[in-house]
């Protein structure tokens, strides 16, 4: 079979590869329909992440159908179709019994990680009975495939960790795909408002489409005074971080109310300045996520049910075989005007 | 001033009476604008209410702009335009700190019950600091007079009560203007859906063009099977009682998931039979509530943003001089098609 | 081996039985150390239970250790010492991932009632990975065999359900083991008082000394009258049904405080009159569930840092050959003075 | 009357004030009986908290007995004994209709900060009926002055926004009076262990006293691996940080396990280096708040009944008269092995 093959950093090649086998009783192994790249694929590429070696298949997202299962898989069969999940759940670690699959002691995110990825024309997926899910047939397959990762990252760690209410003030910083499922997802709570902070005039507007209140380009001027100036200076009850840099969780603490959440889901390389000497009266909740794909069926059903539309955040399509070219585009994301890429196995 | 004055069962009269004066520091009165009548209402003029005796003025629904007010209020001056809550909290006593006050020591639901209330040209509000909440100008005030009680109530009792997710199944049973508008306020969590069971199409009608995404008339054949059928025989995550009989009660008895919430809003007048030979092991949990009025800023919030549409289950207008004329047309509200009625004070 | 077999209502036998096997890759099989009898058993053996019919081994709880184990069992090997739970998850289905086993597709209460159970020198566990918990050496094993069912029971039914809160005044209604039970974890949350409710005084005794503050004897007099009198009229914050019958649930409904919780744990063979022409109002939350023994790990770390002593209802001790004396003592639990009978597979 | 007065850093006087006098109809006057001095009483000392200015009389501690209320006072009335929180609360603004009183538009920490507070033989308080809680007579005063500030402080900071569970580890770094405070109320909820860490021997000794299961001195060793060590290289589940600096604030970063909290009490005057490198997978959870003083009537109702003794933590005894001395102990807290000190107006 083919694959997109990691040859170290800047080196990436799609060329033939075994096809995977059954490892263990618990695996799958599933025919990649579509799968797409996630910025996490851009940070291996120039070297960011040291474990991932040369040899490795890559990409962690997508959607399939079951070719050959283990002994002990009883929840898929051959020719069911389903969603790979990001996060891989052995379902019986301390961890998993808590819902922290991210944390999983045999899984967690490994797939195009420290075990071959799904961007290839086949891969293995271990403790398939919890780490797949099902998919029903004739809706929108991009969909599915903003399942894997990107929309319960953007929920679980932005929406849900910073407990968004109905009525709530939420500003989210970064207009980036998860920037913006993070506004997709929000809306499941009807806050009064929503604020998109970005440097990006394209994205801002994107986000405008997408249900955003207000916008603030922080590139045209500063960000905190804006968003306190749009809350009659009372900050916003919930501060999304959705870009990993000091900068932007700087304006993060500096606009959250007096009792408010800071929900971070930006992925860090550096410390950051964290401002007790103010916050520490101010009634304020940090958190912090490796998504753990827990809510991937209440995804699903929104997506059935026509509640939520992940595919909105798809701009581009390739063939798989084009993959090279679908990382040039995503890789120039703000040039090409692009969000998410879908790779289509044809 | 004229008021809506109950002299006993099935006897109410539009009659002169004193203005209402300040009682205590804590006071306001009131200049009612809009006020409209409740079910509750006509339960008193049956007599089921025995609390309320000859002479009261009724009501406990309105907006209004602040005459004037008691030396001890300091969130309120004359002028300001404000919201009547249905409940009144002294802000001070035990349940009131914990937020539950409906049982207010002091007060709780007594306007229009123990001391006279809002279908009239004035009120008296006492602890009016806790009891009233400003409203903007400009906005559509049938909206507001809906957030005295009515929506408060089926957003606390049924919504917030019956803990309702993003993707959720919800099933509402009664499709009068409480059910209603916990169609409306459920649809805050983006539930994937949410079913109206009724007796009478027209209500059913309302409820499909309000956001229902499945009716259920119980009229036309048995509603439990029907609801297990949509659902798949798993039933639903959350049953809204709105009517407030053993037949109704029972419905959500059967068609609660194992897992499930049932939300009682309806107001009872005899007990009910509880299946606990079946739901012993079924892991459910059901609430009460008298509703608190808590969330009044919220749903304040919510209008303003335009995230909620309260005046949409307006379907009548009358001057309050005409408020005999309301009551008729609210007491045959199948016949009328009617769901609330506004009365303005012009 | 032997095992105790059940042949019919009134009809139970210690007799020879095959060695149960490994039957899925999952299957663990546990040679038992220690086994204990369940009110639930006395229930099968009156006929109450007719999923269990004739050949069936009796027992859901035990300590053990593992013999052998199937390929797919990662967290066990044989020879360790492990708790066996009243509740076999498969780690896989919908109910587990949400953490509600006792609703598990393919297991639930599943020992002892449809497939052979733990009564019985050795006993197959499927779902061995879910459904097993490793436990230390050197402890009181009698503790132990306490957390297969009956703590969790108390603990998840009773004080999860319940929302007990430190200052929170407690009544439960039963004193029998599980209600003991109750009162035992009950402590984990401070509440102020803890009041118990029985017929029998020598109960009564004991919940003194394991620490109730009130007990309330009902056959001496109504309980009720007596609750009121000691909360001051006011009603306690948490009502704990530990009897299973529409006179205790009755009590539990009078008892409760607005803004209270009922939680139930007893087994129910009947309807109850719920009264809702007075809980309507009483913003009240009752919750019914089968355990899920997701405390599990939690019991065990309370038990081995010795906040938790389950042992302490452990009465009687017998060896395993001599279950049919065990069931005749705990039969006649109140003139035995029986709690907890343990029996040893010496 | 007499009082102690502050006349800019380092300079204070037990010297003569006029009687306070009711300036509104929610004031009541207070006759202090017992007060206390507060590490933030020693931080105005050295100038460090600038909106204290010349003139101020320091406490925001105390029992005492009610003189005299303002006409709006409904629950107190002269001769009620009281307990004064540190917080005023005014009962009707929007942060204390949602319980954070810390933020309260007219109150909050006001009393010796920026009106005069209650070290002194009389002092005013505004709002009374929501910033005074009636205390019963015959039992130890000394336990009621320490729920003005320092146990809801612990237990709200600390326990509560540390959400401790039962079985939890929790570690406590510094074992000052806020620190043990935390201690005691942590039990409340029954963790298995209790880590107590600082530099001093002595106040670890007392922690032992207290419940502490484990004590660890970071002046002898690196305390962050010692705690790894006693976790078993997991980490605590919560990490209260009861200190205020950046060093005890990294120790709490570097024990926290993968799905914990870290709780924060202390008071800080510069920002400190949040390792978002490595927490931004962590899983964590960061709390910072002023005390609200909502669960004062909690801890009443434990003091009450035996669950909670909180005069553990006093350590030296003074006539009001003798501030002066009671300060000079308490700046030398760990030489004269003092805790909490009380003054008494004998």
């Amino acid at each position: 079979m083919k694959a997109l093959v990691y040859h170290g950093p800047g080196k990436k090649a799609w060329e033939e590869r075994p096809m995977p086998k059954l490892e263990d009783e618990k695996d799958a192994i599933v025919k990649v329909l579509k799968t797409t790249i996630c910025g996490t694929d851009l940070h291996i590429m120039k070297g960011d992440v040291p474990e991932v070696t040369d040899g490795r298949v890559l990409g962690h997202e997508g959607v399939g159908v079951v070719e050959k299962t283990g002994k002990s898989v009883g929840n898929f069969k051959p020719g069911d179709r389903v969603l790979i999940s990001c996060i891989t759940s052995d379902g019986t670690c301390e961890f998993c019994k808590k819902g922290m699959y991210s944390h999983c002691v045999n899984g967690g995110w490994i797939l195009g990680h420290t075990i071959d990825g799904t961007q290839a024309e086949y891969v293995r997926i271990p403790y398939a009975d919890t780490s797949l899910y099902a998919i029903p047939e004739g809706l929108n397959e991009d969909a599915f495939v903003m399942l894997s990762d990107i929309f319960p990252t953007a929920f679980e760690c932005g929406v849900l960790n910073g407990r968004i209410k109905p009525g709530d003030t939420v500003a989210i910083v970064g207009a980036g795909p998860v920037g913006l499922a993070s506004l997709l997802t929000a809306k499941f709570y009807s806050p009064s408002r929503i604020m998109m902070i970005d440097v990006d005039e394209g994205r801002l507007a994107v986000a405008r489409e997408l249900g955003a209140t207000d916008v603030v380009n922080s590139a045209e001027g500063p960000a905190i005074e804006k968003v306190m100036e749009l809350t009659g200076e009372r900050g916003v009850d919930v501060a999304i971080e959705a870009v990993g840099s000091p900068v932007t969780f700087g304006i993060c603490e500096a606009i959250v109310a007096a009792g408010g959440h800071i929900a971070n889901i930006g992925v860090f390389g550096q410390s950051v300045d964290l401002h007790m000497e103010r916050l520490w009266s101010h009634n304020i909740t940090l958190t912090t996520r490796l998504v753990d794909t827990v809510t991937t069926p209440m995804l699903l059903k929104s997506v059935e049910s026509g509640t939520l539309h992940p595919e909105r955040l798809v701009t581009h399509h390739f063939a798989l075989s084009d993959i090279m070219d679908a990382y040039e585009t995503f890789s120039n994301a703000r040039k090409e005007k692009a969000l998410k890429v879908v790779l289509e196995n044809r």
